[in-house]
């Protein structure tokens, strides 16, 4: 990817200032709230889609904290410069040890919560994952742009890759919304119904089964006789039939992992 | 999941219409341009991090264009409900399929290109997907929220399940966000530098090697020899090295495939 620091961003302009910025503007804050801090270049997207739905409630709520850490204030002379071309040769840009240093002192400073790297490099993210993040009472992520990050500010911090799958972005912070997302839903208050995380897919390790509502006949077409019937019993077990089948079709990997956990 | 069709969505409101809407107000209009629609009950989260940088500068230049459609106007009654309970029991709510149905009609209709859902039970979203939707003209993306969809109008549309990794979201926004970024940033002239997507991880099956940039000498760490001394040849052997150890340290599922496609 090349440089763009003077680039247009679309309708949004970039706001420098070092301070952390509250763009929500929520009063409230709840004792215990999770606080996540991201680092980027692009701190006017957030919170996007988490300031919608239930997670922007949450957030208007002080259920959490959303802390943006614009890099270019931590830039490298009149320009803040962030980036450099990669020892060695190559395509594209690399972000400085020294800047991110920076930032990563300014934002984490002490922290004990995990720090990420949002990298195609990293582990993939994963329920499981989700659920540790959930459990600590704050993140800091760094949502990288260009070819990546220099290997030895990832080094000195021990910082932790994450990977959101086996794709390649134009930056981390759609990674970061979408890590934010699964982690934040599973904290206590921000999904009212307790039963609904436990049912769905991956908690059992299989995916979830097909579902159906009304209308009853929908050109036609009717829901399985089971559904309708009124025996608990019977609905259970055709739910784990069709969960095990759509795993077993669709997922051979995670069926085999499901098997290796419950034989 | 809790219906929540009448909360506040943090600072964003609603703006109910059925008519596709041109968000970024791009007066450009270029052929070939690949269109982007997707059918979301939050139509106010777009384009969101897709509207920022290179992406951005694509949509404000006619490369792609984007076309949200409110799924709300689509609801039954004077409450425009989208969704009820599930046949057979349990948590949460499910959208309908008429309701889906409606809103599919009037945003595909007889397009040739790809409908998608995203959702926990598909198809592993990854780069060789991203490469196949980037030579469409097009994409049609269903966001689901809540519990999921009538498995009713998946058959019925013979609709493409793509997952965006194993976690649950509390809906499909970002997930589809993801997959255009992944996908719009192969599109011809999106990204300048065509070398960039060549070298990138995934292209040939590992994982990136380490990047290092200026300062040479930073805190008293400095980059790999190799990287300065200028041989193209080691340079590209310690690169191609460190892709695999790492691959093979991180990754060993996609090692072994690389492997299987590489004896």
């Amino acid at each position: 990817m090349s440089k763009t620091p003077s680039k247009s961003h679309g309708r949004l302009s970039i706001q420098a200032s070092a301070a952390p910025r509250d763009l929500m503007g929520q009063a409230k804050s709840v004792r215990g709230a999770f606080t996540a801090k991201i680092i980027t270049l692009f701190p006017e997207v957030f919170p996007g889609v988490l300031g919608a739905s239930l997670l922007g409630k949450a957030l208007q709520d002080g259920l959490w904290k959303l802390d943006t850490i614009d890099l270019r204030t931590f830039g490298e002379g009149k320009h803040r410069n962030v980036d450099d071309t990669p020892a060695g040769g190559g395509a594209g840009m690399v972000l400085r040890a020294d800047v991110m240093a920076r930032a990563i002192k300014f934002a984490h400073g002490r922290a004990r919560h995990p720090l990420v790297f949002m990298s195609p490099r990293g582990r993939p993210f994963d329920q499981a994952m989700a659920e540790r993040f959930s459990k600590e009472d704050g993140i800091t992520l760094i949502a990288g742009r260009f070819e990546g990050l220099d290997q030895r500010v990832i080094d000195h911090f021990g910082i932790e890759e994450v990977s959101l799958g086996d794709f390649v972005m134009t930056g981390g912070e759609i990674a970061a919304q979408a890590l934010l997302d699964a982690t934040l839903r599973l904290r206590p208050g921000v999904i009212g119904n307790a039963a609904s995380l436990e049912e769905e897919s991956f908690s059992a390790g299989l995916l979830e089964h097909p579902q159906y509502t009304r209308p009853a006949d929908w050109e036609g077409q009717t829901i399985p006789e089971v559904l309708t019937s009124g025996d608990h019993g019977k609905v259970a077990k055709w739910r784990r039939d069709e969960a095990e089948r759509l795993t077993q079709e669709r997922r051979p990997d995670l069926w085999a992992q499901f098997k290796r956990d419950f034989p």
